[in-house]
Parts: structure tokens; C-alpha cells; sequence
């Protein structure tokens, strides 16, 4: 039988315990949407993720080399952020699980009401 | 700017919320890998999921009509659960995901021992 164990060898479990979660991929399709972004303007285009949550997420994803992080030395300090040449070879990936989804969203909704 | 507020109309959240958690992916997975399977070999294959949380998460991908679950009226009852042709039209996307982690999964190391 094939397994997916937590060896730290497995890069499936590696990739979907750091993309497999919704704040991420949110901040990923929010970048490609908008391009170079403040931290604020990012935190209202998502709207509901906590500020805390926010740099959290942002600190991930720069460390993974999927987001670069800019600081400009203006008073009161510019930051920005925006897609890798990695983050944004990663995008078409989303991009076929989203439009997949919209595909299938009124069967899965119809599935959900049998239940 | 573009957003993705959670007004309840936005598909990139719902396919989000729902395939972005771990366990869900490593389910469908799990189930592509090895066919039809009982409830005892996906919580060996995972190994790390709790019985609650692996109960959970076939629920809501059975509600979903992501898997479909059997139960054969025997003593003790058998109940197997599989992809349903909805789960498998999804597995191609998630394993362009998967190959391009495999694939990029160096240079995301490599920035991370740097940070």
C-alpha cells in the first residue's frame, strides 16, 4: 500500500502542508491579481485575515522564495511585496485547480444539498 | 484592485476553504494511489491524521461527491470508501501541483536555509 507518512521525506506532504492552507494560496492569487502590493492593501483585498495571520503568511512565503519583500526607506517606512519568477511559475498550477473548481462548483454545490 | 472577500460568491475561496486544508489532499491522495480502500488503511497510509479528523474529512469529501463510501452488510459491517469520477477528474490538478513542488522543491529549500 502506498503511504504519505510524515518522514519529512515526502515532498507531497511538504508541498500540501505548506500550500494546503487557504491564507496562502489567497495571498498567491491576490499578488497575481494585483501586482506589487503594500501590506494594507493586501490585508483589504483578503478583508477577513487577522493582521497577525497576514505577516505570518507574508514571512512564509517570503522564506520559500515565493514572495519578495521590499523596503523603502521613506518616512513612514514603504513596503511592498509581489511574486517571485518561482511565485509566479507556481500560478498556472492554481490557476487549473480554480478553474476546475468553477467547473465542477454546481455539482459539488448539488451534492452538498443531498447530504 | 481585485479582492477575494468572503461574500459567499467568490469560487477561488470556496475551492480554497475546502481543497486547501492538508488532510483533504492527502485523502484524495491516498485514495488515487491505492483504489478502494477501508476507513483502517487510510488511517495507516496517513498514519498522523486522527480517527476524529480523518472521520471528519471523508464526510465532508463524501458530501462533497469527491468519494463515495460502500457499506457491505457483513458482521463486523465493511465499509470502503473510493474516488468518485468528480474525485478523479481533480487528481490531474493536483498532481501538476505536486510535480511542480517536486521540481521546485530545492530552490524553496535553498531559501529557506538562507532566511
Amino acid at each position: 500500500m502506498k503511504n504519505f507518512h510524515a518522514n519529512g521525506k515526502c515532498p507531497i506532504r511538504d508541498v500540501l502542508s505548506r500550500l494546503g492552507d487557504k491564507w496562502s494560496m489567497l495571498v498567491l492569487v491576490t499578488l497575481e491579481a494585483n501586482g506589487t502590493m503594500r501590506f494594507r492593501d493586501i490585508h483589504n483585498a483578503i478583508a477577513d485575515i487577522s493582521q497577525r495571520m497576514l505577516t505570518v503568511t507574508l514571512r512564509i512565503l517570503e522564506a520559500d522564495g515565493l514572495v519578495s519583500r521590499k523596503v523603502y526607506a521613506e518616512v513612514p517606512p514603504r513596503v511592498e511585496y509581489q511574486l517571485t519568477r518561482t511565485g509566479e511559475s507556481l500560478m498556472p498550477h492554481i490557476r487549473t485547480l480554480v478553474d476546475w473548481a468553477m467547473q465542477h462548483m454546481p455539482e459539488i454545490v448539488e451534492s452538498r444539498e443531498g447530504h
